[in-house]
C-alpha cells in the first residue's frame, strides 16, 4: 500500500509520502515514492507514485531517457506549461501500462499507477496535477488545495479541516505529516520513512527536503504531541445535558 | 452509503449510526439503521445495519415473525447466549441473501448486508458482534473495543486514538459522534440524523437513546468545538528546527 499527499498554498507546494511497499503481507519492503526532477534551471518537478512499482520505475526510466536522447520531442526539459508536463507523464504512464497490462492481467495483477505531479516552470504559477492510470489529469485548486493517492481515506478528515487554513509551507508540511500519521496508525501497509519536500513559490527548486525514519526523535515527538493535543481536545468537548457536572460528583 | 459504529466500555455499550441511504447519488433518502429489540425482560439487543436496505428489512421482519409465531425454535427471546443471538441473526441474514442474491446479481446489485449486534442477556456479560454477509461473526474485545460497518475508514483514526481511553458511556457516545462527524464531512453519502443508544452494563435495557438532526444546536456546537479543538491542537504542534521562532519575525 502507499499514501502520498500534496498541498498547494500561497507560499508554494508541499509533498509528503510514505515508503512502505508490499507484494502481499509477507513481502514488505521500503521504496521511495517521491521523485524529484530538475531537468533545467527554470523548472522543478516532484512526482509521487502509488500503484505498481515496476510501472512507476519504467515511467521514470523513460522520462530520464527522453531527457538524454530526445531533446527535440516533448520532454520535461522543454515543455512550456505544467499541464504539458502532466500530459507528457500521463502519456508515458499509459503507454507503459498498455505494454505491461495484458501479461499482468493474465496473472491477476494490475499494472496501474496513479501519480501526483507538482512543480513550477518559470514564468508560470506552481501547480499540482493528479494523473490517472489512463493518462488524464486534473489540477488542485484553492477550493480543494490537496491531492491524495493510495490509501487516502484515513488521512483525509484532517486535510478537510485544516488544508485551507495553512498559509505557510511549514504548516503545510506539519499537516501532511499528521495526515500520514493517521494513515500509518490505521493501515499497517503505510509506514515510515516519511519523505517531505517543499517548493517555495517562484523558487523553481526544492528548498527543503527531509526524510523521517520511524525512530526519528522529532517525528516521535510530533506524533506524541498530536495524539495528546487531540486527546485533550476530545476530553474537553461539551457534556451532554444529562451528564453530571464533574464538580457534583462525590466519592462513594 | 452508511456508517455505523459501536463501542464496548467498562460501563456498557454505545451504538451510533447515520441515516443516509442512497440508491445512486440521485436517490438519497433517510432510513434508520439502528434497530432496538427487547424481546424479553432479561435481554436487550441493538442491531446496526450496512448494506442492502431490503435485505436488512427482511431480516428484521423474519426476526419479529419468529418472536410471534415460533416460540419453540431458536429466536431472540429464548437464546441463552449472546453468540447464539449473533448466530441466529447471521443464519437469517444469509438465508435472505441466498433467496434474493441470484435475482439481484442478474441486475448487478448486491444483496449483502453487514450487521453489528450488541446487547446483553441477564447473567452474561454484554457484548458486541460483527456479523458478515455470509453469516459468520466475531466479537469486539478489550484490545479492539469498537466495531464499524459501512464507510469505516474516515472515522477510524479517532477510534484508534481514543477508544481504549473512554471509561464512561458519555465519553463513548461523544467518541462515536466525532467519528461520525469525520465521516460525514469526508463522504457526502453519510449524514444526519445521527442516532445514539447506550446500554449500561447489567441494565439489560437501552438507558439512553437520542437522535440528532443536522441542525440540532447541541450537535452543531459539538462539531464546532471539536473542529476548533483540533485546529488549536494542530497550530500548537512543535516547530521544525529550521522555522523562525514566532517572536523573531519582524514586520517587512
Amino acid at each position: 500500500m502507499t499514501y502520498c499527499v500534496a498541498l498547494t498554498t500561497a507560499e508554494g507546494l508541499v509533498f509528503a509520502s510514505d515508503s512502505r511497499t508490499n507484494a502481499g503481507v509477507d513481502y514488505v519492503t521500503t521504496f521511495s515514492k517521491m521523485h524529484i526532477l530538475t531537468p533545467a534551471d527554470d523548472r522543478v518537478f516532484v512526482l509521487l507514485s502509488a500503484g505498481n512499482l515496476a510501472t512507476t520505475q519504467e515511467v521514470l526510466n523513460r522520462v530520464n531517457r527522453d531527457l538524454e536522447h530526445n531533446a527535440t520531442t516533448p520532454n520535461l526539459s522543454n515543455v512550456e506549461y505544467l499541464f504539458e508536463a502532466a500530459d507528457y507523464i500521463g502519456k508515458i504512464s499509459h503507454a507503459v501500462q498498455s505494454d505491461r497490462g495484458p501479461a499482468l492481467q493474465a496473472s491477476g495483477v494490475s499494472a496501474d499507477t496513479t501519480l501526483i505531479l507538482g512543480g513550477q516552470i518559470a514564468g508560470h504559477d506552481p501547480g499540482l496535477y493528479q494523473i490517472y492510470p489512463q493518462g488524464n489529469y486534473f489540477a488542485a485548486t484553492e477550493e480543494t488545495p490537496f491531492l491524495q493517492i493510495g490509501e487516502n481515506k484515513y488521512g483525509k478528515p484532517i486535510l478537510d479541516r485544516i488544508s485551507r487554513a495553512t498559509p505557510s509551507l511549514a504548516d503545510g508540511a506539519r499537516l501532511l505529516l499528521v495526515s500520514l500519521d493517521a494513515t500509518s496508525r490505521s493501515n499497517a501497509a503505510v509506514g515510515p520513512p516519511f519523505e517531505v519536500a517543499m517548493i517555495a513559490r517562484n523558487a523553481c527548486a526544492v528548498g527543503n527536503y527531509f526524510k523521517l525514519e520511524a525512530d526519528d526523535p522529532w517525528l516521535k515527538n510530533l506524533q506524541k504531541e498530536w495524539n495528546q493535543g487531540i486527546t485533550n481536545a476530545f476530553f474537553a468537548l461539551p457534556r451532554f445535558s444529562w451528564e453530571q457536572s464533574p464538580v457534583s460528583v462525590v466519592g462513594s
